[in-house]
């Protein structure tokens, strides 16, 4: 039976960020990541702090039915990066959708899987100059005119830190103008405790008046995490 | 030459809520309103505060450009509510459109207009019972009717102050189940000074939390006024 490493099954909350940003969801949080971004927020999944479990889809869809119930309709697989597994992870989106679930995915696309096609709300992140990471191009390329051949309703999320990550959201822009583009509010110290709200607003008016003096970034989208907002860097929620 | 009566052009700006949250958009603000909410944000489009400028729709666009320049492609039309407007307002929106904008609207939904079936991004925001409005739910199906025979890209939007106000959002979702549905923390005191973000995320927490544990609100998103949480009760951002 083909096991999915889960680190996380958490909610119902809300999604914070992006494309789907305040619909009712639950997250599977799965474990490894092949990036190793530098403010990633969840660093758990892959700087082996933590062990993850091996579930069979079956097992997930239990536990996601034990905290949510009847509450819910939409399921938000995260990461690390989901794309690094295949069989279990196409096994789980077809129980979902045999259930009557949306599944919204969250990845760099850096890793393309056929079952990116039977996504609902797939948002591609692909990580900015902060991140220290290296962008394939080619590689997003394919990933975009799969996904578009596929019909599948998809967009870009961009973290924006600092200038040269707004660079960066404007070549993803050029490159891809019909591509839904979200610029979301980067979150410096995914470490730091307490209320950050304060630190996130700045941030987020800073971007809305760097994005609205632009005349490339135009048909975009700017928007916080809300869940930062709202409970500040504390997990499961 | 047909005019509109305008009290406030603005922008470049996000837009603060709804289906089209954090989009870069420019506002045209119409005066006169068929309602008198109790918590109306903008009570000077109604209330004889403010005297309205007649604009033709070319005088309008002229604003528009002079605030964004090349800097935008969307223009949200708000109120008051813009539905008590005829043919300047059908012609404000052809005129958009023929230069390459998008137009969203926002409206109660308690007027009908042709053009209706020309808007891109149309929110409907029926009054729950805390505005201490009355609801006509034969003229609202009438006019989801309307918007789904013209498939028009639209949604529900309800700002949420109470338990009353929770009970009348699940009534139009169970009415109208397939329509998108946003729920909007209320802002209780629209003319409170300073920075109310504290205030009103403590209200988005808790309208999570009712959401989250409810089996009714289930494909529901629950958003936040950006706008807000930004620049509290200033106008014109």
């Amino acid at each position: 039976m083909s096991r999915i490493p889960v680190l996380e099954v958490f909610g119902p909350t809300i999604q914070g960020e992006g494309m789907v940003i305040g619909r009712k969801t639950m997250f599977v949080r799965t474990a490894g990541c092949d990036y190793r971004c530098v403010w990633c927020d969840s660093k758990f999944t892959w700087d082996g702090s933590e062990r993850a479990r091996l579930l069979t889809p079956e097992a997930v869809w239990a536990e996601l039915v034990a905290l949510g119930g009847r509450r819910f309709n939409h399921v938000t697989i995260s990461g690390g990066n989901p794309a690094l597994i295949r069989e279990p992870m196409a096994d789980l989106i077809r129980l979902l959708h045999e259930r009557g679930i949306r599944v919204g995915l969250e990845t760099q696309g850096s890793v393309w899987q056929p079952w990116f096609l039977e996504i609902d709300d797939l948002t591609l992140s692909p990580k900015p100059p902060s991140s220290q990471m290296t962008t394939n191009w080619d590689a997003l390329d394919d990933m975009v005119g799969r996904l578009r051949a596929g019909e599948v309703n998809f967009s870009f999320k961009i973290p924006v830190f600092d200038e040269e990550d707004l660079a960066y959201a404007r070549r993803v822009h050029r490159r891809w103008p019909d591509v839904a583009l979200y610029l979301s509010v980067g979150n410096p110290d995914p470490a730091a405790p307490g209320d950050v709200a304060k630190t996130l607003l700045s941030r987020l008016a800073w971007l809305v008046d760097r994005v609205v003096r632009d005349e490339e970034l135009v048909a975009v989208r700017v928007l916080p995490q809300l869940h930062t907002l709202l409970w500040g860097n504390c997990r499961g929620v």
